[in-house]
């Protein structure tokens, strides 16, 4: 994904350049692991064009590893970050529909081949958020790892502005999520991803509440999703 | 539409940042049209977020009229400009799929009214060229500038990378030029979109072949679209 | 007014490039009620230059009126300023002398025409600060204002620098002052313009002695100009 | 001086930054004397501020000689430049009204103590155009330099833009000029300042004509100013 | 190599910032052999640091293979460029004694390895120029690819600036290039690595001249350097 | 020293420019001294290169003598400067071994000339620290300065990542800071450079342990370099 921002504080009406970067939450956790010398794929569909280059290129400079990306899609993804300040909060347009990965679907990537050089799969709720497709994608990834019995990682990460195909969290998220060997998220992501609130928190006893809340609200996803227990 | 360059010779690879320019080939007649202090409307449909202000913003600056600007679309289009140097060639990069104007509808534009204050309608061919409802919408506007009396002119602007949605030059345009009091293009434009090339122009007769061939074309252009005979 | 400004807290004797941005603080104002929608009129006095235009088309694309805007004047007035950091303070160098607003005089605008459409007029104690002719004028559109039955507001605002024309402030701002309905200023902005001070203020008191003297200074300012009481 | 320009060919409508160069025509004599190795002392008057410290500091740290410089005035001056580019003319706002050097006077400066330690004076048409004080300045000098046997040379320079003071180069220029041992200059200058025009050409014998008018030129100017003839 | 260049036409006096980039001849053949699809590892010898990171990264951006570089030396080089403009001529300020590459001895790299997988090794008259060392190394490299069967290719590269380390071209280059299979080189080089002028060459004959000098050239490099007649 | 950072807070291997300050501590101190208006020589021994002009332009544009720097040296020293940012500290990158100062040696500068127009010799722990050379002409200047009876201050500023040729502080400070009336330093400079702990503080009696230890280091101090006691 293409990220362009104005420099420092500008507004984007201020600006007449933008920030350039290639990057994203999921291509953030693998640059970080391959920062630690951990081999890592990232597996993503991008489209063929100089900006897909561009965003291969930087991954690739990162050492992270390129070679199961799909290229495809008319587009690559973008969004637009104006920075706050003060009482100014920060402002992303989103110009992500479209893009390659959002017009992924099942059968484009070959997970198996992927699959059979590794022992571990992350994904985050960014992805099922796009569209169907990717969503759909994302589980026939998750279902193959299962299969061949590769460890499952998530980090729910919901955004309220990137669900907008007409599925809500909750009819997407369970079932992909039921695949998963380890779950990251807050209370906000068990709420909006699976109703789940924290439950017996008996708010009058002071400042333990939040870690009482917290504790709650993993004991109920243990419960739901009991693949990650183990 | 928003064009993203990297700055001076530059290539998509080496930038860390783009240039941001606001306008586009019918922003730019609007503009010089304004700098002569000639009143004008720029119509177009301009989605409704910062970048859309800010594409609104330039116009205004510029002293262009934005009355009849129609807020709606997904995205504002964009193009990627990388200028070329010595043996490497300019690329362009087209972003503009599902943008404000390329899923402009008739009907989204009372142009009755907006022509009820003006003596001249401009239109170019990029805006057929984006989608059939553009090419639609642009053809809602011709007939309604002829039944108005009002004059109509066009920059025939022939751009092969833009025409993607299933349509022909040849299947599009000539119901739209006809409708035109003035027609400016040159061969390649007449050759792309109505097949009409230079005829009789006898190559043996040095210097002047250039001009006469364009004479030939401007003649069976005239005689194709005779409204622009007068 | 152009403002100039090294970039992030280079010092002027670093710097081999200046930020540009016009504005000033009534346009601030007035671009503040043009984001909330609301209509306004920007009249002030500028040079009839490339940078004359350049500070209204900034206004124009924030979508203020300049309709009423006077050209005239030898030159843009212009601030320098160097932000401070850590224990160096910032550094302002004022070059307004000269310009299109310092030199203006009465009867360079036509404010009868102006007021006719509209309910409210709004000043600041910056402009009678920088000469006999921008006082002049500042009186002339309050009186002209008074008589027309419109809403007069003024911002004290108080800057120590630009009286430089040989009036002192409390020689001036009271006669600007009691034309005006609506006054906008604090304890600083009352002494140095009116030598009025917090009155029967009990220090010993506590907390809430800057409250009291802040009231204090509010009904001494409006028993001194009672328009302002309605 | 401050120059201040938009970055390539950007116009100052679409700038957002200045480049900052402080300079000028002597100045840049001054600088180029002093990487040859050759002493200099600038003589002017520049402001009290920290601009006027910036275009010090300018020269001094390219090794040209700031120990006769006048510090004065209100004003540093500026010039904006749009530099032009294909069919567009470079543009040239002069904010040098006010300036430390335009409001320059006799005495200001005490030119025997200055001419004891050097053995020539340069001076420029640029600055009588400033001000009348401004050429009584040069005057004096000029004055002092004959009466202390110090070669004295101009550079003509004439520019239209400057001269708006109330009197011609004509009226001002033949008495400076009286006082030099060194003219340089084109047609133009001695057209301009001195009305002096090529004689006795004869434009029907060719390529010669240039080289001729300008000797002609050349003669007229020795004539009139004898003291350059030595 | 890092390169650091003030931007534009701007002198190193006037730059308060350096364009950097990562690069040097060797390596921008590899870009370009990775460009066109062609596997490629770049040998050399790189410090441990994080610039000598950065160059290391840019390389992998680019598609160019960086298992066989050597982390060791003090430092990476550089060279400062300031780019000329009309009169002034560019200027170069090589700042690369004591890099990795400089540094480099026999024995550090090892060539048996990295030639078991490649059919091609390519080498310019830059290495031999910076050190002894470097033009041991390059010669063990040659040798060792001579055994192995594998095409040499140089391109001689004259650079009168590098020669810096008490051995003339003429005692180091005729070793290396006599085990070349392919010879890049011009008259220049040929004449200031191995003393080799244009003979036979009739001044007289015209426009040809510069070919027939070109041919002598390239008959008596093949004549000297046996491999390369093949 | 040529200091190259990037802009903000980017990482190197973010960064396509690097920012250019000319300066280092001792530089530092005499710009301060300058500022203040006392006069000031910079001894330095800088490289015969563009490079090394602008450092010397930098400090004469600040008003620091440049009169007694001996240019010679291979190189300018550099250091790379990457601004940490929140939990990632900055980074810097020396590369000043084989600089002009790095390889200065005793005779090469005039200390008794230098001396004999000023009352004060500062120097700091850095010197020593770059090479064998550099300690001995700073012990060269220190016995000078002792002997023509000036003022000698020192700030033992240790650095450890600059004690690379193979003393220990240990081994040369003392004998410098011997010839030294002031010593300015902190309790880790005292522990580093001369093995001098706190002595006698009772940690159990609070908040006054550090001026205690502060004090106990300075009596050590004073004991050991009589000198300074005066």
């Amino acid at each position: 994904m293409l990220r362009l921002a104005p420099s420092g504080f500008l507004r984007f009406s201020q600006a007449n350049s933008f920030e350039v970067i290639y990057g994203g939450g999921e291509s953030n956790v693998a640059v970080s692991l391959a920062n630690y010398g951990i081999p890592t794929e990232f597996v993503t569909r991008i489209p063929n064009n100089d900006l897909g280059d561009c965003a291969i290129m930087e991954m690739r400079k990162r050492n992270v590893g390129i070679n199961h990306i799909v290229r495809g899609g008319e587009r690559l993804g973008i969004y637009f970050l104006e920075t706050g300040a003060v009482a100014r909060s920060s402002k992303v347009i989103y110009d992500r529909d479209h893009s390659g990965m959002a017009t992924i679907k099942p059968g484009m990537i070959d997970w198996e081949k992927i699959f059979q050089d590794t022992t571990w799969f992350h994904w985050t709720g960014i992805t099922p958020a796009l569209s169907q497709g990717a969503a759909d994608a994302c589980l026939e990834a998750i279902q193959t790892a299962n299969r061949m019995g590769i460890t499952v990682s998530t980090d729910l990460n919901y955004r309220k502005n990137l669900w907008k195909y007409g599925k809500k969290p909750s009819e997407v998220m369970p079932e992909l999520v039921a695949g998963c060997d380890i779950i990251l998220g807050n209370e906000e992501d068990a709420e909006k991803h699976f109703d789940i609130h924290p439950e017996g928190v008996d708010v009058t006893q002071g400042h333990s509440v939040e870690a009482e809340a917290y504790t709650s609200v993993c004991q109920q996803l243990m419960a739901k999703f009991p693949r990650a227990k183990k």
